[in-house]
């Protein structure tokens, strides 16, 4: 099994796998990402308690880190080697995504994320919804330090496109009007646009021409794309035996993804009332998430989706082509495969 | 008696007043403020409807607009003529009090504003934080496209102050060991910060040198403790008769404001004992209200809150004497003069 997890030192994070991949991210940036854990706690010092301990509570809470890798991985493809700024910018990277996670927890009502507590679930939703504005602040602070124009300007559209992804996912629940357009739409703007501009920053501060700029940003589109639709996607694969993904999660919030849309659009008559019950009402009963997954299987509605997945992590690689060739684009390579075959 | 609202054309904005003003900041703003206005509506136009419905419902809901009122003047203090910037960076701070007024009525639950409904009441807790996520971001754009270093360092660390001032907030909740001193520390943050960056951004875009910048900070700083200081003395103060504003808000979720403080530094045992029970424990019976307020009568809380507010706004006053000698800084002097004064 293939398992990429940048955080926790004692377990391994990319295994040589079934797939035999040889170049793991993980080895190539394994130093930079702890840098960029510590420049984070450094950077949340606070005397306001509670602002270190919930960071640190997200932080310690896992996590794939992929967002600050691709930063790092896209600096080291270009050759960068002196000075901060890789980790900085990867740190900014992480901190606007650490503040989504508050709110999204928050707006999401959940209770577990990665299969702990969530820092909602703990210390309550004020504190999440104002150290989550703290973060988004601080990542703010950290990049105009930076001083350098390309590189706000990136961060910002990404935090904007984050932003709006957000509020137009609220009209895509318990609503099974929406589109599979739509849908990607939302997963655009809230997932795959900051992936887009945390791969532009390792081209922007190397200094590559705006022709490689767009290249990356494509990547990080496409790569975002199939991260975000598989993610969907293990809300409902109970094969998948994700650690500490409750299968559901999505499901009882009316969340219409795109697991969702598929089946829904293949459905009959009966199927569709049922739908528009447990989505749109809320109306769930006790065995109405098995109901929905056995619809769901009927028809094939996770390998579909799953097969999206794959479509968009194979554009994204087909991208690398056209970029640097060394042990650093392997390592990318190795990323977008895992991304469409991650088990959590 | 002195009126300020510089959002609705129809009611008067700063009357002529007993005290005989002469300049009323709004008239030398007015129009700019309504570009501001407009400003603020063009770039909230959106393909998700929910973010301008939000964003015209906040705009509409009156409010004093002294934030930008600060900008706008203290630009038009130092002669500035040409660019749309004053306009920009006016709404930009504007926005970014939009977003933790959205935040805000989320963390205190509030149900009216200025005797209108808030955003949460209508449309949810969801669509107010993600709302002010995407207003927050998008000030943080416009800033960036503004492209000035000493702006957007302006900006940056303002948000920053305003977020950290949100969270220490929390910790004065239902916490009577909280001192005068952190209660200042707070509201420098949540509110000081701001006010002192909108006034700073009129210098910066006139090319002041770096004393008249620290000039216009601490201006700023004094006047939003002024501000807020007054602005939790009419939470308790019945006298106010204030338009939509219901007494005893901050009394209801146990916030820990000056009133409450000198009160309960004055109080007898058994009067502690009651401040315990209905800030501390939240254990509030009917009549406790208005117990509350016959011991802060006794110990002329609000009128010695009231003469703090008035000690920093003529310090802020005293600031003026420094700068340029126009009618544009008795404008500034005007409101002074009216954030201590005013009755809502």
């Amino acid at each position: 099994m293939l398992k990429l997890n940048l955080n926790n030192k004692k377990t391994s994070i990319i295994e040589k796998s079934d797939n035999n991949f040889t170049f793991s991210p993980y080895d190539v940036v394994k130093e930079d990402i702890n840098k960029v854990n510590k420049f984070i706690i450094t950077k949340l010092k606070s005397d306001v308690p509670l602002i270190p301990i919930i960071s640190e509570h997200l932080l310690k809470s896992g996590g794939k880190r992929i967002r600050p890798t691709l930063t790092l991985l896209f600096s080291k493809l270009f050759g960068y080697h002196f000075g901060n700024r890789h980790i900085e910018l990867a740190s900014c990277v992480e901190l606007i995504h650490m503040a989504s996670i508050l709110h999204d927890d928050v707006v999401d009502e959940s209770k577990l994320r990665r299969g702990k507590t969530t820092a909602n679930n703990v210390w309550g939703n004020k504190s999440s919804i104002l150290v989550g504005d703290y973060l988004f602040s601080k990542s703010f602070q950290i990049m105009v330090n930076d001083a350098d124009f390309a590189v706000m300007k990136t961060i910002a559209n990404a935090s904007q496109s984050l932003a709006k992804g957000e509020v137009m996912q609220l009209s895509l629940t318990n609503n099974l009007d929406a589109t599979e357009e739509k849908y990607l739409k939302v997963i655009e703007g809230k997932t795959a646009g900051l992936f887009s501009a945390a791969s532009v920053l390792g081209g922007i501060i190397t200094k590559q021409k705006q022709e490689t700029l767009n290249s990356l940003s494509l990547f990080g589109n496409y790569l975002g794309i199939a991260f975000q639709i598989l993610d969907d996607v293990l809300d409902y694969d109970i094969s998948s035996n994700s650690f500490g993904k409750k299968i559901g999660d999505d499901f009882r919030e009316g969340k219409v993804t795109l697991p969702i849309l598929i089946a829904y659009n293949k459905s009959n008559h009966k199927e569709k009332v049922f739908w528009k019950k447990v989505i749109e009402d809320l109306d769930q009963e006790k065995n109405d998430l098995k109901k929905a997954l056995d619809i769901i299987k009927k028809y094939n509605s996770l390998s579909q989706a799953k097969s999206y997945s794959k479509a968009y992590a194979k554009k994204a690689n087909e991208i690398l082509k056209k970029l640097p060739k060394n042990n650093i684009n392997k390592s990318l390579s190795t990323i977008c495969e895992f991304v469409f075959k991650r088990k959590n």
